[in-house]
């Protein structure tokens, strides 16, 4: 018996405007689950190399999962798996907020889009009932206005995600949002110039249909338990937010500085107490989620003054501070303010900007080309290029591509200084400070995630668990070394698929300590009631991996293509990772031979054979 | 007063058939000297980023030195530069035998070509007369037949260098052969293909013209000190070839095996006891050398009969043998002989067919593609495959563009296991085994060549001694480690580009010891007539070296192009080298520092204006 979860997906031809419902056989959800799992399914089995990914037979599929809309903490995300322009291949990208949960009580489990309409238009569903409607006066405004205009006309229940103008001009650092000015966002992978190729301006969902629970007592038992556990074990995240160890990840040198060349920067003007006492004024907290790790924030008055609104994640503080040398807190709010009015994923842009004030300063980009000065630590300067690159203007057309089709057209030696990996920006933890987030960035399906494994939490630490789902006890990590990270990346990747799948928050992994293996897969268990054990769902995240990797196999990447920047290959020379450099190719074979790989990173038959993959690819 | 060195060089438009007679000013002759240097200044100054390397622009660039021609030991070679078709930036390649002394006798110092002739042509100079001849006779012939031919018709004391078809049908690995089946040949760049392009089948030159020496006494008087000390430390390499030392360069792990993978290969059957116990007839010298390392070889019956004929280098012996698991020594002669008729490099075109092994092994590359079976071990495909690659028939025909061009066109992991670097194919020395030799490939302008350097000596005898040009006594070197690799390769850059424009066989650096430098130095003064010391000559290869590095930079070259293939960052295994891999990028760092470059590889303005450069790029 499934646990309502029947893996119903509602699928939409953009070209002919036709909807249908369709279901997932119950072993395909059982082997895949949900979200990006079942997403890289879809999309492997029905997307090819020559699919071009903002032409009318890529899919942009949005998948919630299995624990969606249940009592399980943590579980209010969803994932959106396409094939990327940025990357030119795997994509996907996930955002947490409301709109996952609303989604699953509008009735769906998913929606999968392909085609292209011939007008721009907005996906409504209410209670089971979707409808295309017609865009045009949403076409050209912000996300923001997008979802005040659509909830006051559908509700204030309802929930939206949306493009902005990034999407709709098919910026490949364009995003989904979602929630309005909440500020949730499907951020990477150019997502958002996938939904404007297809002249997809939002979607909106609303309905109260429940998802039924196999166990519910059980269920409910267990979460009434560990909730407050969860709560409390996450204290400094809720106090501080994402960005909450600003100060230690500066001096460890973990924090991208000067578009990555290093060196140490002063980051109490933009740390959690500066923060606290200035602009936040409140905490935001996803769909079932007690931690509010979000941050709301308001600016009474300046140049950049704004009524509450998302405040900065520490990605987008670390890399519009230290990575553009802005110290300006309320510069770098409104710099995130504005890429989520643009729709703009706030890790490409920001570091577009730095790439574009290293060109600037090194004399091989204009202030004529660019329209703009672009000097490290003005936040004039930085403000600027994002308006650029939102509305395409001047040079701001190419740097909305991402920093590799930059480097491209401006040639020589800014294709030393984009710091992108299959296409895709650094998120703002640097390879030199700890091997495993080197190793995971060269090996991440999507480019450079610093979410695939997960691991820098691993490394402020200097400890690895395996959280319950391997029993190997507490490994202690050098940061500095290539000393065990092979076996953790593995280990996390599995577990991030499965996060990935459910779909539910990575910050759940770590709060319930050496029991958080067996809680998940009995929550996993109560809920679908299925009879899962660690094991099998071990095995469940490893062939979610292995199947990204086909993807990307198939169209034509390998070993070569595992590699970190020229920059990631400079030392640092100043701050706490001065002097390493990681040993990637090191680590790859070691990681290959635990993989089950070949020598040029590729799946063996056995390997593939072993996790049911062998007959579906 | 000049010594009769006066940069006289014949300028030839192919397109009109114009011949005119130039001169260089001595600061610009005493600056860049002759040979690559002198060619570099030209190509620097004459082609450009959008010079087609097979186009009319294109500069074919034949030169020797102000030694040439003079009782100086070793002192008869030439150089050919261009824009090279292969690594699709500077070019160069150079050989010694017969062929430069004898177009100094003719009455030049070098021969610029430009443009396209409407038809097949031959250069005939005799004694200070040149002129285009009809070549139509000639197309289609190999180089062997062209030397008897045209000294059938000139004369024997006429001497020739020649394209084969390999060059007129413009493949990539061609090269200019000289002498006839002395064998000896301008290998690298893909020179072949430039003159092939330019319709330029043959260079036939005859004269007696002598070349004034300043201070003739004081350079014979020297010369007779130290013919007979050279010669006497030199009677390994006249014993054994340069291929002499085979088993050792397997034991150490040097030799490649198996496309580059490594293992282990029984060398027994191609050592050099085996060859001067079976086909070796004859010892070869170049003009004005004692040293006879070239080796003249017979097959008196088999499938590979012939007649006396010149035999296989060491880079040919390791790439044909071990590296594509062949152990025939008579088939390896074979197809040494087969590339010097159809004028193909033999390094090139050996990689080309271990690269066509492993592709065939690995199931990418079909028998029915190539024609024929590529089994490795299997001499008899390798035969075939060097017939396809000179005919450019079936899969031959992507072959012969190299191994880089053939690994895009199989794509995937082709792309994997080709071994070479700016395009070039990799000579015959691992830099597994040697970290300078992995620095040297990285950066030496025209890509792998184990010239640029020549430290594989070094590290052979772990010592390092600056030869006199620098006085900082014997330094110990330890293989498989970075130490003092920078600054030796830096320091021999240095002396190698002396060589290559003076121009003198690199076989003169080592057996006169301590005072190799000094030696050098009063030589060029007594012919030039210049009062030199070293430190000027050390400085005029900086400059040189400098130079060509410029002539990538004006491409958009830099450290990101300062690199390794992939195989090279997989360990061999056994062997010597099991477990080492070079650390570029620590030895990049040190070595740009040492060279005044900056962090991108790109030589600092206070360099170049050290080097007195900076007014003229």
């Amino acid at each position: 018996m499934l646990g309502g979860y029947l893996g119903k997906i509602l699928r939409i031809n953009l070209t002919t405007g036709e909807l249908k419902d369709t279901f997932f056989d119950e072993d395909v959800l059982r082997k895949y689950l949900g979200g990006s799992g079942l997403g890289a399914r879809i999309l492997y089995d029905e997307t090819s190399p020559e699919t071009d990914p903002l032409g009318p037979d890529n899919l942009l599929i949005f998948l919630t999962g299995p624990i969606e809309g249940t009592k399980m903490p943590n579980a209010g995300r969803y994932e959106v798996i396409t094939r990327s322009p940025l990357t030119g291949s795997y994509g996907e990208a996930n955002s947490g907020g409301k709109w996952g949960v609303r989604l699953k009580k509008a009735g769906y489990d998913g929606i999968i889009f392909k085609g292209i309409s011939p007008k721009p238009v907005y996906l409504y569903i209410n209670e089971g009932k979707p409808e295309l409607l017609d865009a045009s006066e949403l076409w050209g405004k912000d996300t923001f206005k997008v979802d005040d205009l659509l909830r006051e006309k559908h509700g204030k229940k309802a929930c939206t995600c949306s493009i902005g103008p990034g999407g709709e001009k098919l910026s490949r650092l364009s995003c989904i949002m979602n929630d309005g000015n909440d500020g949730r966002t499907a951020g990477r992978c150019g997502v958002g110039a996938v939904m404007g190729s297809k002249r997809l301006k939002a979607i909106c969902v609303d309905g109260n249909i429940s998802t039924p629970v196999v166990k519910e007592a059980e269920l409910n038992e267990s979460v009434k338990k560990w909730a407050p556990i969860i709560m409390k074990n996450m204290e400094g995240l809720r106090e501080g937010g994402t960005s909450c160890a600003v100060p230690f990840i500066e001096e460890i040198g973990d924090i991208p500085i000067k578009n990555w060349m290093g060196g140490s920067f002063d980051v109490e003007k933009l740390a959690t107490p500066t923060m606290n006492a200035t602009i936040l004024s409140g905490r935001y907290s996803c769909a079932n989620c007690s931690i509010r790790c979000g941050r709301i924030v308001t600016i009474k008055d300046g140049p950049y003054k704004c009524d509450e609104t998302a405040g900065p994640e520490y990605e987008t503080l670390a890399l519009f501070g230290p990575n553009c040398m802005v110290d300006n807190l309320e510069a770098i709010a409104h710099a995130n303010e504005l890429c989520n009015r643009y729709g703009l994923d706030t890790i490409g842009t920001a570091n577009a900007v730095s790439f574009a004030m290293e060109a600037y300063e090194r004399g091989i980009l204009s202030e004529e080309q660019l329209g703009c000065k672009a000097r490290f630590g003005s936040e004039e300067d930085m403000i600027q290029i994002v308006h650029k690159i939102g509305k395409r203007e001047d040079f701001g057309d190419v740097l909305a591509d991402g920093t590799k089709i930059a480097s491209e057209k401006l040639g020589g030696i800014a294709l030393e200084f984009a710091v992108q990996q299959r296409g895709m920006e650094f998120p703002a933890h640097d390879p030199r400070y700890a091997d495993s987030i080197g190793l995971q960035y060269a090996t991440s399906p999507r480019g450079a995630c610093h979410l695939s494994a997960n691991c820098h939490g691993e490394e402020y630490g200097n400890a690895y668990s395996g959280y319950g789902f391997y029993d190997h006890g507490v490994v202690a990590l050098e940061n500095h070394s290539t000393e065990y990270k092979p076996e953790m990346n593995t280990e996390l990747e599995h577990i991030m698929c499965l996060c990935d799948s459910m779909t539910c928050c990575k910050f759940l992994i770590g709060p319930m300590g050496d029991e958080t293996g067996e809680t998940i897969t009995n929550w996993l268990s109560y809920i679908t009631g299925w009879d899962l054990t660690k094991e099998e769902l071990i095995k469940t995240g490893e062939r979610i991996f292995n199947l990204k990797r086909m993807y990307l196999v198939r169209d034509g990447q390998s070993r070569k293509d595992d590699k970190l920047p020229q920059r990631m290959r400079k030392r640092r020379m100043t701050g706490g990772s001065a002097d390493n450099i990681p040993d990637l190719d090191g680590m790859l074979d070691k990681y290959y031979e635990l993989r089950g790989w070949d020598e040029f990173g590729i799946p063996t038959k056995e390997k593939l054979e072993e996790l049911d993959l062998l007959g579906t690819l």
